[in-house]
């Protein structure tokens, strides 16, 4: 696959079939993670895979649990101003991404391979998102879907147990990766256009170009 | 290119020529940048380019300011212990890093074009550093070689108000990637191999597979 037609196709896929990861895609996966750069070339990263049914069980309510307590703090102020006027964009944006990741919460044991990621000595996360992003793009290339969710650092202590992970050794939680099969399409992302976001020389001077639609394909 | 090419192959490039990025080579960097996902798709990102000499002029001294104080900081226990055993594997690693590192330093102004990233509402990071990492992958499929430093953290006033970025509007510096032309080769970085740092359902427990050779090319 094109390096270009996975940067642009590759979307948090939240709707997947019950198929199992095969083995060597896994292994594909995590090779080409740990290829993506990090300060120093320290490497301070370790990824756990999940694949077995009692544990993601078990993670499924745990989930459940984060993403309730997301929506009633971080987002309460944007879903209490969706709900006051339901038909503006903004709104129509949050109910989408809210439905999307409730859908992923309702379905949390049935994503066949996790993959949770830890970083030490990596302040800015500058250091671990690099590979997490190059295991998701290396899996979209093998034509599997993920997304990227960090809301179970709301239940850490619950995660860390249930993982068996080292709580004395620095290692810090960076995220969980959801892998499956999709059962959708995979496309392009609206995103606001990068023009928009970004500056020449000095904030708030005009980039120089626009660009009115995705340039690929 | 392939993506599995540009995931093995997008490592630190800083011994760069002096030609400039042409300006739809950089349209197509960011357009590929936006596409990455971010938490509940907030897109809190903004892009500053820099390609004006006076400002990379500017930005050199305060570069290599930040890289000594790098050195006689965080990095200073492993310098002294490499330096006490010089010939050690970790030692010449150590001193690969520093050499490289200070070559871009000592040329920070010769880097043709800048990209500082920030982020609103981003405390792990993970909705920052994909989009930055995915302009690296779409700049080495151009040809173009990269390196993602956030050093210049050290002096974050200083860089804040020659760049004119607002202080008031929760804008955090991600990182800065110096974009040029290479003079050297592209190749597969080596890596600790992936089941070295890979865990199964629960930590401590093997992957169930090994990784002798990188699975590219």
């Amino acid at each position: 696959m094109d390096v270009r037609e996975a940067l642009y196709t590759t979307r948090a896929m939240r709707r997947i079939n019950d198929d199992p990861i095969p083995m060597d895609v896994q292994r594909r996966i995590l090779d080409a993670a740990v290829r993506a750069p990090t300060g120093g070339n320290a490497q301070n990263w370790q990824f756990l895979l999940v694949d077995d049914p009692a544990i993601r069980g078990q993670l499924g309510p745990i989930y459940r649990q984060c993403l309730a307590d997301l929506w009633d703090g971080f987002y309460k102020a944007r879903i209490d101003a969706a709900l006051a006027e339901p038909d503006s964009d903004d709104s129509k944006q949050m109910f989408s991404v809210q439905k999307s990741a409730n859908y992923m919460a309702d379905n949390f044991e049935r994503y066949p391979l996790l993959m949770f990621a830890f970083a030490q000595y990596d302040p800015t996360g500058g250091s671990i998102y690099p590979a997490i992003w190059s295991a998701m793009l290396a899996a979209r290339a093998e034509g599997v879907g993920s997304t990227l969710t960090s809301v179970l650092l709301f239940q850490l202590d619950t995660v860390l147990d249930l993982l068996q992970v080292p709580k004395d050794q620095g290692w810090n939680f960076a995220g969980c990766v959801p892998f499956g099969y999709p059962t959708g399409r995979w496309g392009v992302p609206k995103r606001r256009p990068a023009h928009e976001v970004a500056h020449r020389n000095t904030w708030g001077t005009p980039v120089g170009f626009t660009i009115d639609e995705p340039l690929w394909p």
